[in-house]
């Protein structure tokens, strides 16, 4: 038997043994959607290539960007164990790795950029802050382009020293790392975490850019996979804090120590060169 | 010690215990680029928003689309466990959210729609030839609109009798539920598999569609979000191959009974409303 129509509804109840919650009357009616909204979104130009990607061991989120017109490419946070897989991915799409490029040194997995290095000629990038080794070295201010698409480099520590966000302002997006993630923030309590640092930069060069900026973070727990400097603004349970409380917020964390630190800072020092799976 | 610029290079080699691998030589160099290279994207439109969730538990992807303009909005393959993230998305966004879709009735998790149903008020939709029940039961042609924004349901069975991909032209997008995955397809060994209509609906009815259309699968095992007809109808391992090749691996891929399928067939044909997680 198939029921339809109203008689679902009823049906349906039937078959649920809880209560109705009330979410449905805190849902703004279709009348008064606007104000306040979530603003217009500024699409990718054609020419830009975005590709999301995800190691499920670390819950890290790797980025491959590029120019659609001359197939000049770069990988944000790339993970070891994926690195073959991204660069089959890029051999697949017919691009050019440019660059691998780090948003800090992570604690949590090894970088796939020393690996990708090799298997296909790209250049590995990170912050000089961070005290690891790479082909190129950024500061604030600098600018890293792939085709005609350019990436700004803001220094956003706090999780760590040598924590960057990377915006592109044609395409309305920006790679915050470990500082914003979606709904929560990097912790601050090992490397040189500074909860003080981390709220000042978000709060004066994230949430200050456009409020339709996607935000990219490096991960998530809980299956989102990305914001808006909107939402953040808004519903980010931290960040929203005035910044004592914040502080207080992230110094009563006590979170376990991260499981993988011990192989991951120095292998990350290294590029992630050392430790690389066998074929 | 900060090794830079060209020495980097030999740093790297040394701390490397492996022989490079010749990925570099095959892959093409700029210049070559645009010789049957990927085609420029169709940007969404400003008014168009788009949300890949993921479910990790099933590997499942959701997709919560909406019109920015009045905030109706729409949710494809929610998942019961992340329902009540979804409705606080959809909350938190402030939007309505006026269906939830399924691709096909899934053996391997609990559809949310029933729950979503709960929380916001929404009609739960999936194929008449599912045979589950449902608010809305749709047929090859229908339409569904959310705002100004327009689904167009192609039937492509061959995973299940009732698999539906939803098509959004205006944007260059295909919703394939698990008829064609990144790089790989449904199995067809169980409901009512059938490997030629799959092969025939994939390479009739998506494979047609223009080459830069977006393709968003339901699931991926690999971290992979998303792909594009023009990669799938290059590199899908299977679907490249001919229809009688393809019906004998997928025959041969001899494949575990599905661990969920006992759990998940009942309730989904309920539309996911029973075994509601308590509060």
């Amino acid at each position: 038997m198939r029921i339809v129509g109203s008689s679902m509804l009823s049906a349906l109840q039937r078959l649920s043994t809880i209560k109705p919650p009330t979410l449905v009357s805190n849902i703004r009616s279709l009348s008064s959607f606007g104000t306040m909204s979530l603003p217009e979104r500024q699409p990718f130009s054609p020419d830009f290539f975005f590709r999301q990607l995800f190691d499920g061991e670390s819950s890290t989120y790797s980025y491959l960007l590029a120019d659609l017109k001359n197939g000049q490419a770069v990988i944000i946070d790339p993970v070891l164990e994926q690195a073959k897989r991204d660069a089959q991915l890029v051999k697949d799409l017919g691009f050019q790795l440019k660059y691998a490029i780090n948003t800090h040194m992570h604690a949590d997995h090894i970088t796939g950029s020393g690996w990708l290095r090799k298997l296909t000629g790209c250049q590995s990038v990170i912050a000089a802050a961070s005290g690891a080794k790479a082909d190129r070295h950024l500061q604030e201010g600098d600018r890293i382009d792939f085709g005609t698409h350019v990436i700004d480099v803001l220094a956003t520590p706090g999780h760590t020293n040598g924590c960057m966000s990377y915006v592109i302002k044609d395409q309305g997006c920006v790679f915050t790392g470990d500082t914003l993630l979606i709904r929560g923030c990097g912790r601050t309590d090992f490397q040189e975490g500074c909860p003080r640092n981390l709220y000042e930069n978000v709060h004066s060069k994230i949430f200050t850019l456009p409020e339709n900026f996607r935000i990219y973070p490096a991960h998530d727990y809980k299956g989102q996979m990305e914001s808006s400097v909107w939402e953040e603004k808004r519903y980010n349970p931290r960040l929203t804090k005035d910044i004592d409380e914040f502080v207080k917020i992230m110094e009563n964390l006590n979170l376990p120590y991260p499981k993988k630190i011990d192989a991951s800072l120095p292998a990350n020092r290294e590029c992630g060169v050392y430790d690389i799976p066998k074929e």
